[in-house]
């Protein structure tokens, strides 16, 4: 059954006939292209420090039949970006779950990360020459990029605490300080960064100190140290770095937006590629599911007596599998749409709960397979362990799960409280008035008792 | 916030703005009128033996109150019976949301379990006769009825296992068994039995030896020995009978649809069933919710020198809630979308997903209420407590949750296995032509070492 | 095979010979007398009204048998009481772990909440004259008594927020307030109850302005308005009581220990009663799991064509239930130990963890047990509602879960945090010591690479 | 406070004096010597394909520190061979708990997997010919083993499906059939293999058809094809290996024990393991532990203006680290005693215990502090991800979770159920007895009603 016929009914209106013909488009090529091209990515890397040299030769073929196929750049939404291939956030969420099954899919159709959250901001804030000279090459997939957020001192989850210094100088800024996490950097290809820092550091209000700038990787002061690792991954070519930036200038023209305005500029960035990444991680937990499958049916495996598929644990891990799946993923369309009727600002809570929510089902189901192959399942020889691997940091990228929760409760209850107070105040005293008119009293137990006692 | 502007925005396309409108009049109603009455209601049923006699006079004055404002036999499917008010599942799936917030809502309306199965049943496959006789009152809330299923000696999980016996004796049917978890039989209103028992216990197809009667709770032979507690509630003067049956003689035309179909007639029944306890069970999840939210802000309580609103704890448990309840609800409106654009067989998995999804989120929120209110929580202080023991029945009622997970992993299965292990295994034969096409060798660890070696 | 011989081996060297012969007694009461008793002493507490009058006499005959036995009064701690038959906490929390089966036990052998800590106190902290007067009856069984702590209008959890005025007037003390919660008082024989108060509420020490008094039930003044249900349970004859003072005046005399000192008492008063709700919930979870097992052996139980015991999600519930009691159980004997060694001051940590894992396991493995026999699991045909509805309250009663793992969370950063940053940082010099030492660079991914092009 | 003085009160009488002072020893020697060099060497290991030639030149200097401190081969149990350091599983556990914490420190004391168990077993079963040749060197420390025993295409967990086929020819044995997760087999100071397969695959008892062999690394028609990842980790140079056999020929004499007796030597070998894994284990969790609370010390990380250590949810996760961390280490105390009491067959259940639930709090324990280091806790700047992917493996090594799960489940339930059965049976007669005795009648809910009605 193809994608476009297997999509939740309640989702229904809000998908073009467009869009859904383009769906299948897309799981089509990553069912056939992408996923049997992902162990020859892997082994093109190579090992050792070569691997951070040149990128698989296998990322041009998929790109250019990708481009053939015209499922390119379909992040790019509807209402903020005419140049796109025109989809809302929910018709490109559910793409976006197709693609979240392979490891080179996303950058095959342009529409990896950091890429396409850096070419939304470039696109809705950056001046027409900002976008001559880095939206263009990015958007045809000439060129990669940087999102420099992270900072290794500091608690990066509340965004008032960055500390890197941007010192307007004549008609420049001068950077100072480092950061890590800096994800894509060790690609030879990842031509500009765009970097948050604080313009304005004694500025009153914490969240307009900060100001966003487009900084050629290749300025002088800027040292790449080494790479991160998740696990035992190190993502090559693409990378997680360690960078410092040591009086690096760029020209005031590689402002963004305007100073202070970067905190502004990260809100909205966010939304959408909380979308991305949480249909992405549905997509991974369906295919897990489906390597799960695969394994309780494998012929070779009758531990104690009876195949896999007739162990009820196993059959119930499914089972849970495809409600949290389900549920998971109607609560990211949910988002998308509330995004697509207005903006991000306004879906603040939907975002938050799709943003905790997915991460932790997607860890789970994976982590089930994991466990129903075996050894097999911690090593190379399937995709779960570095899907898991790779999954475990969105519980922690852009705020910790605890972060998010705690602001969603905080709202939640700020929101609410005195409206609730209100009204079951209101109840009781109706209940109370209830009482006197029918001339009843409230039954208590054993009062009866103790009345007669006194 | 009134309801109708609280919906979430992937559902807007499904509700009529009739519904919306109505929604808001059950809402207000369950605020203003119902949960007010709740504790009226409690103290009228009395206390000892006296708790069987009678009903609650305020359950009169809510039903008038209730036809008054228009709220009456929502619940009646659109596509399936024209009497009625012709909503959708799930538009009323919003209003039963709304009811399952009181304890006396749902009567209230005419839409309580079991009379709104009953009545859609015999709605469907009653004759003239049968609607005259026992259709209308229930209709017009005069009478009410029960659905006796259950049996104590049996897995009732399995419809198969039934034993109850109806033995045709010309023109009558003989009945004799006996049954539990009767709910409704304690109420002198209950005039009304639909009765599921064995026609053909020989019938190869095990599916087709029961058959369903409709037999008057006042017919010779019939024995109600006990009503059955629920952790400690009697939940009268409905109560949950255990009935025995003494050659009971109904005449055949109080057959209904036909002998052997009586397993048709309850997997038709079951669907929208569970989708109204699915949504009552989110309103009570949504009430303890507000309670939890108002106990936060109880100023009384400072517990180690800050007020419960600041305790990190605590605001968690707000987010958590928030983010399973609303997954929980748009699992259960798809769900309810799928039987209105076909029917209930139609949607077994999404029916059964919210089946054990729902009970579940439910009664974890509900306990957590119940922890930040410490001992209050447990007692009748609350309407928590009460609320926690009623809905942990859900997950037994029609089958217990490991029954539905394991028949949902078992169709999830037997469904997708030979397609999905047709897909990985052509896709592994596309990895190996890559490779070879490529004149590329599988990058394995160690593997140069170990080649050298030889 | 006898408790005596199905003691963990860790613990035996713990146990005297002369425990061991009393524990086999004790286990033989509660399976051959305590627990058949049950049903009856259920039955004879009547309904309605009647159930606050009186008490059932089969308590009676059970307490004579307990006697006639030598099992009476085992609580006393060795090292603290002389008078007692001279048992250990971990020796006794072995009985309590056979009496927790049964819901009369306790109670026949003298050994019920509040009496058994309320004993300790008077027996630790009495003048000769107290003891005379309450501790003698007490002893024999003759009376019973409260406990009265908890208040409805505050955070009851942290002592220091105690409201009830306990004010000196010549050689009386004139007392005001609210309690509730207080178990027992529902009972004609409850005739003291130990109070806690202020008398010294502007003492800048918090921990010095409560007092405990000895308040004789009938005292002018109290008022015992109505018994508090614990879901829907009312624990008739006991009950938890809701009473206010009014101007009860009780002489000086009545002090226990010295003015200021309720907070001490209190303290050493939870220790070893903590230790014995524990112990009693283990034995609640292995009686759980009896019914469990015998559940799955239900010949009549044939769910979907297989007996319920070869259902591997029930089997899993079985081991994850022998597995979590088995492991809670050394928790809290590790913790008695710890008291006997010196006493429950120095124990804190291990009282807490017993505090707080123990109702969660046992609540689980009942609630599991529930679920495997279905609608039967919540009504009165077993005793698993009822002792998951009783165990239910012990993960809020002296103060709920959450504030326990606070106060051990925090405790245990404030005593190891530094130790353990100057441990780390002590390691972490050495390790560069060792660099420099060995003239060895720390590998970094990917350093060669971006080194290179500096 | 050193390690032997805060040992669980409970565990005391079971720990000699030599033990408490061999146990400074250890931990000492970790915390001061391994853990600082536990950086060194992974330095040590290169990249790329150096990482499978040669051994890190630290781990020599690490073992003669620990020669000369007298801390070697102490894993060598009491009760079953005298040339040890005699002490027993429990005084050893305590020691291998402190082994845990670090990378080094088990084979920094030859007291590292698979080599232990390897010794164990020539100990025991080999000729003193075998022991000559091979334990000799493996207790010096000179050689290092393998353990052959999973196989890639069958359920290994069972061992009756164990393929590689050892055939008698004249006075050898010919091997053929393929092993992988051969741990160490990457070390080019692996000499011997123990591998276990089957010499009579046609015995009706199937656990009698297989057999263990001692083979040398080296010999032809060996090959080991590739290293398997653990979640991205190679493990180099130890590493998990891939393995096939052709026609690979030992003499008879390899033979250890006797034809068709490889199950049993199997059994006795993994009771001792078991434990020393989950000690280990242990010691990992209590090493992440204290990486949490160094963490929410770090006065750097003020998310939402207040330090890591004022936020309740994570204080909530060092208390409950705390308690199951400490109940599972007293589980496999209580395994190691039972195991010194008589043998590890004795022991089975507390063995599964331990099993089963101590990798699952060490990795719960592990997650959670790698959760509080956001960013930094999946990466190379703490141990804390390695830990975690190393532990992962050990809910499957040995058989998966759900195996021993139904295993002891099964046992429970096949032991017990008579038992229970007729004991519940004769309780309820004996409550019928009374019942009738009393001239009483079970009271039940509405009873009085129905019956005025018959």
């Amino acid at each position: 059954m193809p994608a476009s016929q297997n999509i939740p009914p309640i989702v229904e209106p809000f998908v073009s006939d467009r869009a859904l013909k383009m769906l299948d488009v897309v799981e089509k090529f990553v069912e056939e292209e992408a996923i049997p091209a992902d162990p020859v990515y892997s082994s093109q890397i190579g090992i050792g420090e070569a691997r951070w040299q040149g990128h698989p030769s296998i990322m041009d073929d998929l790109k250019r039949k990708a481009r053939a196929a015209g499922i390119w750049n379909m992040f790019l939404p509807k209402n903020h970006f005419k140049e796109g291939p025109q989809f809302t956030n929910v018709e490109y969420g559910l793409m976006a779950e197709q693609l979240g099954k392979s490891i080179t899919a996303s950058e095959s159709c342009n529409c990896a990360a950091p890429d396409t959250g850096n070419m939304e901001v470039i696109a809705r804030y950056g001046t027409a020459a900002q976008k001559e000279k880095w939206l263009k090459p990015l958007m045809a997939g000439e060129i990669r990029s940087g999102f420099l957020m992270t900072e290794p001192d500091i608690a990066s989850s509340d965004a008032s605490n960055i500390q890197l210094r941007m010192q307007r100088q004549g008609d420049s800024y001068i950077l100072n300080g480092s950061k890590w996490w800096s994800s894509g950097s060790g690609d030879d290809r990842c031509k500009i960064f765009i970097v948050m820092g604080k313009t304005d550091p004694n500025n009153p209000d914490k969240y307009k100190q900060q100001s966003m700038l487009l900084v050629p990787a290749d300025t002088p002061g800027i040292k790449v140290h080494r790479m991160l690792s998740v696990y035992g991954y190190d993502d090559a070519p693409h990378g997680h770095g360690h960078i410092t930036f040591t009086n690096v200038k760029v020209p005031v023209d590689s402002l963004l937006l305007g100073e202070g305005r970067g905190n502004e500029i990260m809100q909205g960035r966010l939304g959408p590629g909380r979308i991305h990444h949480a249909m992405r991680a549905i997509g991974a937990a369906e295919r897990a599911l489906e390597w799960l499958i695969n394994r309780l049916n494998d012929k070779r495996k009758i531990p104690f007596g009876k195949p896999l598929s007739e162990h009820g644990v196993l059959l119930e891990w499914v089972a849970k599998a495809r409600i949290e799946i389900d549920a998971s993923r109607l609560i990211v369309l949910n988002a998308a749409i509330k995004i697509d009727q207005r903006d991000a600002k306004h879906a603040l809570k939907e975002i938050a709960e799709a943003k905790v929510k997915v991460p932790q089902v997607a860890l789970e189901v994976i982590d089930r397979a994991i466990q129903a192959h075996g050894a097999m399942g911690v090593c190379q020889d399937t995709p779960l362990a570095y899907m898991w691997a790779h999954l475990r940091t969105l519980r922690i990228a852009d705020g910790p799960d605890e972060a998010h929760l705690s602001q969603l409760g905080r709202r939640e209850n700020r929101q609410r409280k005195d409206e609730i107070q209100a009204r079951i105040a209101k109840q009781q005293s109706k209940t109370a008035q209830l009482f006197q008119s029918l001339g009843l009293e409230r039954q208590e137990l054993g009062a009866a008792k103790f009345k007669a006692k006194l």
